[in-house]
């Protein structure tokens, strides 16, 4: 039943990911062609520097033109691996153009121009897939939109950077403090040159806004997702964490609000018990927990990031957009029919943990506390040590809305009696 | 771009899943329309009694006339969760025959007749889809048959019964012997009134079979699998397993042997280490390892049974069907062009914890051990403990193959200073 004719694929990008795209295209060959029903040839490879050696590539296969490798008109599929904005949108629609699926792992895109992209893939009958651009290989993005079509997903909660998952980490085994894990993370090849987008939250926030749109039926843009980078936190955070049985992960968090009428979406570091799942993911591993109607809860682990690993999330799509081109049919397009508000960070129900330096003189307790009553916000526990006329209170709240419990803070901060909050920090994962 | 035309569900079978699957698709109804492009219809609801009362399920669409539903000529997609051989069987062929995509949960039929199932949607252009019959709620067979499809699958290893696991963790927690914990599963549901298929390892082995089949691209038959069940798991056995810093499940584990040329499909209780990520696997829930060459290492958690998870499965896989049968294209059919031999037991790689009882004299460690080394097999660790003249041996072994440990073991049998063999378990997970 293997078809006589191959299937033509042209790849964008040559990098970590694009070279083992290409590595696995050639040693997998039979097994592709048997999964597929037809043979996938390697038709072109467009790389900014041509000259450079590309393991593995036969050098007639590498051009500089991308454009003209998309549109050479007899191209079935075209895999982005370039990333970035631009000029990766402007060859996915070309590829479209003519007549092309695409595979691409490039969330930024997605995370901005999603709708135009799915618009121009429904408009062309092509397939846009893009599993490698959430969670590396571990298959989320197929699971959430197909598998669970049938359920209501209330949540979605995951560790999906494993840049900052692995300098937290560090920070939490040795005790060091965020300047040196994110050197040692830079030195194994964790952390880029440039670590900005992966420890400032922008890599799991564009993630954030991909799961938020199709868990929840509905657009989520990069501007909706409230982002928290993981710079700030401190050894003393880590041990303080530690202290109440918690270790502190960067978290992507997309929730269905409880009157089903709007959802949130929101990246930060948090707490969490040391019981907890997602507790135990240790360097740049990935881990995502999704809570559906029906099924309950879920949890996918695996490798987030790497060459490999994310090659193997970029070749399942291209089995499927090659099938499709074989069969007919086409993957799931975009599902946004729910069109449901996005509300701001200050509707999220969550809770803080708050360390406060304040006066260690008899009241400054109750006065703190009167604050938290005063917006509303109930108090679980409360810890004082003092010493040398300084005292710590590290407060411990229930749950309640983002807008008053940094409105609390905001309160605590104008307190003569308090001489600083040393940190905030929200408490997830209960 | 929703259609007018209602595709239309025949249900067979209402019992725990079946009544939930109905539920959900009334509640469900807009969110399934949207998802699938066209409203879905519950056509009519074959079961053995249609006088008992069926929840939510309006009287006139209740039969008993399974095979009259489905080939009145109008149904779209038939959802069968009946279970077992026949009549399941005779009316899946009939659904193929008269143009109907199926839907099913059967892991049994699955495992015995999945190669004339296949072929006979293949023949008639048709779906089966089954995510339902191995791990409940837990996107499993979707992300191996699809997300994985550009990969190569090495290994599946992971808890699918949740019966057995539910019993094997009341062990571990309470110290109760086995017995005593099937009572308390059987009281609380999680076990049936006969509870053989659960506890004998035939619900897990067809599962394995199924795994092994899809993760391997080669025909696993039940017959292939080998199976134990957790009956002669012992009280002693799980303390001797917490004292090695263990614990006990059932696993089913699929590999390809090293040199990729066969491959081994087993279900049977084994220790693993308390780190390993399955050790924390408790009640009923089900979890999954899957290794991949360019994945690395993936784990799927979740509830692996009841009826409103599997009914969750039940769904995706009806979106699918349904969208197929709107837009064209089908869902990958049976893949088995490996045709990969299946190697008996003896060939299987593993470890052993075998525990003695032997005469308390000296030499008999060096006797037992002379044994061992005849048969091949290195030792890991022995522990001796004694009183009264008679005495334990606890030997752990390295890897061996299995026809070697248990070649080992029926030699120790034999040996007058050796009274019995306490127990053995292999070793798994690390």
């Amino acid at each position: 039943m293997v078809s006589d004719r191959p299937l033509k694929v042209a790849l964008l990008g040559c990098g970590v990911v694009g070279s083992q795209v290409a590595r696995l295209m050639t040693t997998h060959a039979d097994d592709l062609a048997a999964r597929i029903g037809a043979p996938v040839e390697l038709a072109g490879v467009a790389v900014r520097r041509p000259a450079k050696a590309r393991g593995g590539v036969a050098p007639h296969l590498v051009t500089s033109d991308a454009a003209g490798l998309v549109g050479r008109g007899d191209i079935d599929v075209v895999v982005e691996l370039i990333g970035g904005i631009e000029p990766a949108r402007g060859l996915i629609n070309a590829a479209f153009d003519a007549g092309a699926s695409v595979v691409t792992a490039n969330k930024a895109l997605l995370a901005q121009d999603g709708p135009a992209l799915h618009a121009a893939a429904e408009e062309h009958g092509a397939d846009l897939y893009f599993e490698a651009a959430v969670a590396g290989a571990i298959p989320l993005l197929r699971p959430l939109r197909e598998s669970l079509a049938g359920d209501k997903v209330n949540r979605v909660l995951g560790i999906v950077n494993g840049t900052t998952n692995f300098i937290l980490d560090r920070m939490e085994s040795s005790g060091a403090g965020y300047g040196e894990a994110l050197e040692e993370a830079t030195a194994l090849g964790y952390a880029e040159a440039d670590p900005t987008a992966d420890v400032e939250g922008f890599d799991a926030a564009a993630k954030a806004a991909i799961l938020a749109g199709i868990a929840f039926h509905t657009r989520v843009r990069l501007d909706d997702v409230h982002r928290e980078g993981i710079t700030e936190v401190t050894a003393a955070d880590i041990a303080s964490a530690r202290k109440m049985g918690c270790t502190v992960k960067l978290l992507a968090i997309c929730e269905r609000a409880e009157d089903g009428r709007s959802v949130t979406a929101r990246v930060h570091p948090a707490m969490i018990p040391l019981g907890h799942p997602l507790a135990s993911v240790r360097e740049a591993y990935n881990a995502v927990f999704v809570e559906a109607d029906a099924a309950g809860q879920l949890m996918f682990y695996g490798p987030g990031a790497g060459g490999a690993p994310t090659a193997s999330a970029v070749l399942g799509d291209l089995v499927a957009a090659c099938r499709n081109k074989l069969g007919g049919g086409r993957g799931p397009g975009e599902s946004a029919y729910a069109a449901l508000p996005v509300s701001p960070m200050g509707e999220v129900v969550t809770r803080y943990h708050i360390s406060l330096d304040v006066v260690d003189k008899p009241g400054v307790l109750a006065q703190c506390a009167t604050v938290f009553a005063d917006h509303g916000v109930s108090i679980d526990t409360v810890r004082q040590t003092g010493k040398d006329g300084e005292a710590q209170l590290v407060v411990v709240t229930h749950r309640a809305p983002d807008a008053a419990l940094s409105g609390t803070v905001e309160a605590l901060r104008r307190m003569d009696t308090v001489h600083g909050v040393a940190s905030i920090m929200r408490v997830e994962g209960e």
